[in-house]
């Protein structure tokens, strides 16, 4: 039986699965550390090797990778938790160890394309995704393709600047929506709150993370309430900037913080809103969550898997 | 001879060219001004009419309009600036008065689709053109495609929010890219300051508009010097975050802001370097302002007719 690859390659976990030629099911899967014995490069490729299938044609691999990818040029320009990935010609490496057709692409990208062709967003045409867990990653569909710009570089959702004079992102610049949208964004700010002594009921030790945050919040603890809602204002200005610059039928929300109550998304909504020049842009659209789960990456990355690998 | 009809309606001038089929240099202009004896509906048709060559066949009509529009059913939503179009089926109007193909868009993405095509853009595929003046309005090419969305308004890139603290904007919301980095946005601040008492080489009476202001820049007023120069670090905000959202090979700068000087490219540049999340984004990144001057709204319409109107 003719299969494809598909790897989804994250800061913490490399993950593989096969999939027949036509289905999403996939017919073997294995996990494993991102770190461990081997550099990630070499981990990657023994992962691919014991999911190879003893019989039938691999007809090519597809891989989702963190961080800034060039996909035209095959190339992680960086990324970000895996040491020694910079500039590095991963597509090749694959293709010559392989030797099948490789395509590579960004995990948010892919998410975006997967939710799209799989999930949350079938059959509509022009699609925002937006992934807010640790970070805010995001992928665009227009016109039934993925945006990707000159380098594959676009869609790069979180990092655009929402509010200049705010708190330091993890990429090093101020104001970003994933430094006030994101999981760390708002656990950042919760914990500075109790920092200043503000009350909560949640312990303080260890660190309070944001999924902590916000079963507090479901509960009614008030400060937890404040800082969901603080997230959700600000992803709500960000999903308004992007109702605005690209009009889609629905945006798709993904990632730990996408599966919050009513203490995020009620603010969300109300600042998207407030945000929007016209109520136009929030006619017929469709805010919803992901629908993919873990496996949104792969599913991803079977799709560049098949652009590549035709039968 | 077969001819195109162009039209591009302001709040302030109505114009309109005849085109030859194979070429961009107008046989006939003609403008009036918005208001006057007449709705600006017939104002429009009567232009329309005057214009019609007494020989040979016009092709198609294509139309550009400030404001938002919904290109796909041809309708203008609103028109800032010109009364009574809320929810006007302009396209069904002027098909049914000329009897020919129509096809309707905003002045701002078909002026990016001029530039793309006869100006500062060809020969690129992924564009983002702004044009500053008493607003902003953007128009955004991805792949050799006018991003349009699902009714046509994508790329409304004055609107986003880039400061939720910030001044008011002439949408009646705050903190807009257009409320700081516009002409209008420029001159409020730096008429705020003057009213605060800051010394200016300006005269105070007339109140002083963007482009003296730009002047007075030039010839190195202190003030007006801050003016520009804060403009220019909030657009330098806006076209990093089109950067990161649409990794173009060209961004397009076009409007009566955009013939200003080093006080506010300097800035500009500046600041859009600082708010990029990688150099890759403005590795052989063309900066640049538009070529086509005027008949820019008119040349884009020119292109729209040609899709409707093919021989």
């Amino acid at each position: 039986m003719d299969t494809y690859i598909a790897a989804d390659i994250g800061g913490t976990q490399l993950r593989v699965s096969v999939y027949p030629v036509d289905g999403t099911n996939p017919l073997f899967q294995k996990r494993i550390p991102t770190r461990g014995k081997g550099t990630p490069t070499e981990r990657l490729l023994g992962l691919i090797s014991d999911a190879w299938p003893k019989e039938g044609k691999v007809l090519s691999i597809g891989a989702a990778f963190p961080g800034p990818i060039d996909p035209f040029a095959g190339i992680i320009i960086s990324a970000p938790n895996i040491k020694g990935w910079e500039n590095l010609p991963i597509r090749q490496i694959l293709r010559d160890r392989f030797q099948v057709p490789v395509a590579v692409g960004n995990d948010a990208n892919l998410a975006a394309v997967a939710e799209w062709r799989f999930g949350a967003g079938r059959g509509h045409h022009n699609l925002v995704y937006l992934t807010i867990s640790t970070g805010i990653g995001g992928g665009v569909i227009v016109e039934d393709q993925l945006l990707l710009g000159v380098r594959g570089l676009a869609a790069e959702l979180g990092h655009v600047t929402v509010w200049p004079d705010g708190p330091l992102c993890g990429c090093g610049l101020h104001g970003h929506l994933e430094s006030v949208g994101s999981g760390t964004g708002l656990a950042n700010y919760f914990n500075e709150q109790v920092a200043k002594g503000r009350p909560t009921s949640v312990p303080a030790d260890p660190i309070p993370t944001s999924k902590e945050i916000s079963k507090a919040a479901d509960a009614g603890d008030e400060l937890a309430v404040e800082a969901m809602g603080r997230a959700g204002y600000f992803v709500g200005i960000g999903i308004a900037n992007y109702l605005l610059t690209f009009n889609p039928s629905i945006v798709v929300l993904g990632g730990g913080v996408s599966r919050s109550g009513p203490a995020f998304y009620d603010p969300l909504r109300k600042s998207m809103m407030e945000h929007i020049l016209r109520p136009e842009y929030a006619e017929n659209l469709v805010l919803t969550t992901a629908q993919l789960g873990d496996d949104v990456g792969l599913l991803g990355a079977l799709v560049l898997a098949r652009t590549v690998g035709g039968e």
